[in-house]
């Protein structure tokens, strides 16, 4: 498979495969690290853009969800294909666009190429049939019981609002694209103003894909526009049936309150805000207090602090460990280089982020002011106590960036308190040596209802792609905290199951059909079997 | 297993065991038969109950989901042996404050305690908890892979609203209470006011069972309380994290709204409203119009035309075999008795919705009027074009009771769009023969995004408790159409998935740890197995 791609960018819009040129404002990628824009120009759409788009999706709707589950399979894979066959216009783009790392871009372009060929796996596998067999009882008394069978449907098409702070993983052929295509979705995607260039590059490959795969045009479409115009007319299309977003709390709930005022709601996925907490117990600081610091700082440094998953919050319990472990994480910050943000607005909110945590805490380092580019990041540490943490929404709030809050505790009571007063978390991290187990299970019982993802003695601003991944968790970290965004369950939020009761064996999907033609995990009578 | 219940009402509410008597107005049960009300009166609880109510839910939470699941089942089979043992008491006065037959409610203190029971063998069989493990890779390049386990948790404290017309299956013990209890979630439960007498009992058998089980009271409690002011509190209590709801579609809107106005929203899954319509193909009207007839009318009038699933809408090609499947109907419909509806206010919106759909349609019979009860009711089946039809939004809209509306369509191309301008619906019904399953193919595809559950020449009236029904469906069948409300997978829908990364084996959740323990299926690298 090669790729058909080409790389000239053009400014326009895909919708259906048709390139199409915005009425609107003109909006430019912005280089961060000199603040000049970069050509061309992307016209935002309209509404007409939108029912446009739409439009296509839904007549795209009935053959792509019932083409072959294998060139649904091969259609991800194709844009796996597509994507790493422009790997290096689209790291040099994405570069220019967003200032993140070639080196990290490139491997950005390996896990969203990875993540599309998971859910070809996941097709392949089956188990999203969700497949059950409850066979007839002609001879029940007193009434005979019907033959029952149950598969999933996907739920028609999904919007998808795409981050800045992931311009390929997180983006227009991300886990919501990709999950949604994968269940059988046609997907409209808004591109995000940061990386306008990389999308179109992303849009152009899996449109390429669409074709290539024979595939209904409209089962892709990519439109620009202003967020609270363009971006609500598409959540509130009655044609649009579930919501993909990654992003800012306001933005999230902007989407959230779109959704809930249509005459039908549909899900939103949006995954939001989180501070994830590192909790540090007494045996981890006494056994490695230096070393855990520098890490700390290493992990909220990472892309400019620029994670989903960046660890804001530091909590643990006052004492000489603790002592060591401020004292490296004031010296890492300090000696860290200023680096840049991914766009002059998100650099400005991080200043004003870092103001006011400076108005409510004590700052325990700054990194270095040398040679800041336009949309610079200085990474920065602060210190309270407990009781001024929980009085202060300034200090719970989090700050998109590299800057991080540490909460001294008296003692193990008071950090039970505060990880019970959480708002919902991605992630809770727990640093413990044996010793502390006792303490790391009382703490656990609590952070597994704040948070997705709990991990021990690591940094969370690593997700790994995979089956057992989750990326979610309770409110605000997510607006639905049923589903992962990240990894093979994300491919159940736009599933919905249907019965069919006594259906003539002719009619029977081949997920439920007699004889098992597809191979797959069925549960008969409740009893999971190949048979 | 004996029950503990005794059987004198004392028409007090069960706060976390202990009876407390309401605050406001008193309501009774009311005999629909003679308008008669029923002693004793059951007082209004208000704000203050629900915070007592919640504030014992979130305290028993802890200690309710850690609890064995061994313990959790048999807590649910203590509910199910309970209500059996009050089976007489239970119907006696179900059949007084409903009016419904009681053969039929003896089958439904079967059913609630089934369906008790199969969530007791859900749980044992363990698959709920979405075991999966992607073990460690330490040597994968270019960073090693960490362990990572997912589980399922219970959401929190859940607020069930039962239905009036099944006041024993989906009410107090109903499958919103044995699906979110199963779950792990304490359950606090806003009685309908249809049937306070039958909730008290089966509430009294629930406490008792909890007391029995050695669970923390606060598990259940059951409130009664005005709709708009008591449930509106307990679905903005931020101490509830789900709610369970059937009835209307105007009583699940309203807790809709209310929960999108928290500002934590929170999952709503209200079962409404929907017409099930049935789709008469050409060869089954041919080959059986007159036995179709009068087995329609059985299923529409089959408990006064009071279930969910009730079959509102016939849609049929014009033609000699639709002419005798009418004649069958029509005598079947005026030979049929009155009978009595749930509630005077039942029986008046019956009548107001027969009265609207007369202004429209062609009237083709109604039930006798001899011997009409106070709440009672009289079948009625009316006829239509497709064009008048889809004019009319009387038409299309459910009226909760025996009333049909009959559209005779011009052709197959004709009923195909009827089929695709329907809402969302619980239930869609074909007959069919063999001749007909090319037109029962076309209708099926647009059917199964249509409706929850597809049933081939029978009728949508009964609904089976198992692993493999779909009681749910699109909106407004639903608010949530990724969901069952009835049947195992129901338990999903107070479930979060949560993963531990690099736990210690010795905090790790049995379900997820070394060596499989609960010998549950589980998902290893993606791969089903019980290893």
């Amino acid at each position: 498979m090669t790729s058909t791609a080409t790389l000239d960018l053009t400014g326009r819009m895909l919708i259906a495969g048709t390139p199409v040129r915005g009425t609107g404002k003109e909006i430019r990628g912005i280089d961060p690290h000199t603040g000049n824009a970069i050509e061309p120009a992307y016209p935002y759409g309209d509404r007409s853009h939108v029912d446009e788009a739409c439009a296509a999706a839904v007549e795209a709707f009935p053959a792509y969800r019932s083409a072959p589950i294998e060139t649904r399979a091969r259609f991800l894979e194709a844009i796996a294909t597509n994507l790493e066959s422009i790997a290096d216009a689209l790291v040099d783009r994405a570069h220019s666009e967003t200032g993140l790392p070639r080196p990290r871009l490139t491997g950005e372009v390996g896990r969203t190429a990875g993540q599309l060929r998971l859910f070809a796996s996941v097709l392949r596998e089956g188990s999203w049939n969700q497949a059950r067999i409850d066979p007839a009882q002609p001879d029940r008394s007193p009434l005979p019981r019907p033959d029952i069978r149950q598969r999933s449907v996907p739920l028609g098409p999904v919007a998808v609002f795409g981050a800045s702070n992931f311009p390929l993983a997180f983006s227009v052929a991300g886990g919501d694209t990709a999950s949604a295509l994968a269940a059988g979705c046609p997907v409209v995607v808004k591109a995000h103003d940061a990386h306008p260039g990389t999308s179109e590059l992303v849009g152009r490959a899996i449109a390429d894909a669409v074709a290539a795969s024979g595939l209904p045009a409209g089962t892709f479409s990519l439109l620009y526009g202003f967020g609270p115009e363009l971006g609500t007319a598409l959540v509130t299309d009655p044609r649009i049936k579930a919501v993909g977003f990654t992003g800012s709390r306001a933005g999230g709930m902007a989407l959230v309150a779109a959704a809930a005022a249509r005459p039908e709601p549909i899900p939103v996925y949006a995954e939001m805000s989180a501070v994830n907490p590192v909790f540090l117990l007494g045996g981890a600081l006494a056994d490695r207090g230096a070393e855990l610091g520098r890490a700390f700082v290493g992990s909220l440094t990472l892309g400019s602090g620029q994670f989903c998953t960046n660890p804001g919050l530091v909590v643990a319990i006052d004492g000489p460990g603790l002592d060591t472990f401020v004292a490296a994480a004031g010296e890492a910050v300090a000696a860290s280089a200023p680096t840049v943000m991914l766009t002059p607005g998100i650099a400005d909110n991080f200043r004003n982020g870092v103001d006011a945590l400076e108005d409510e805490a004590m700052l325990i380092a700054r990194g270095s002011e040398i040679d800041a580019p336009a949309a610079g990041c200085r990474a920065a540490l602060f210190a309270t106590d407990a009781p001024t943490f929980l009085a202060s929404e300034a200090l719970q709030a989090e700050v998109f960036g590299a800057a991080g809050v540490l909460v001294r505790c008296a003692d193990a009571a008071e950090m039970l308190r505060l990880a019970q007063s959480l708002e919902g978390q991605l992630t809770a991290t727990i640093h413990a040596e044996e010793s502390d187990h006792g303490q790391a299970g009382e703490l656990l019982d609590v952070l597994e209802l704040k948070a997705g993802r709990i991990l021990f003695n690591g940094w969370p601003t690593g997700v790994e792609v995979g089956h057992a991944m989750v990326h979610g968790g309770p409110f605000p970290a997510t607006s639905d905290s049923r589903t992962t965004s990240v990894g093979a369950r994300s491919i159940e939020r736009f599933l919905r199951p249907v019965c069919y009761q006594d259906a003539p064996k002719s009619l029977l999907p081949s997920a439920i059909a007699d004889g098992n033609p597809d191979g797959l995990w069925r549960r008969i009578d409740g009893q999971l079997t190949k048979d």
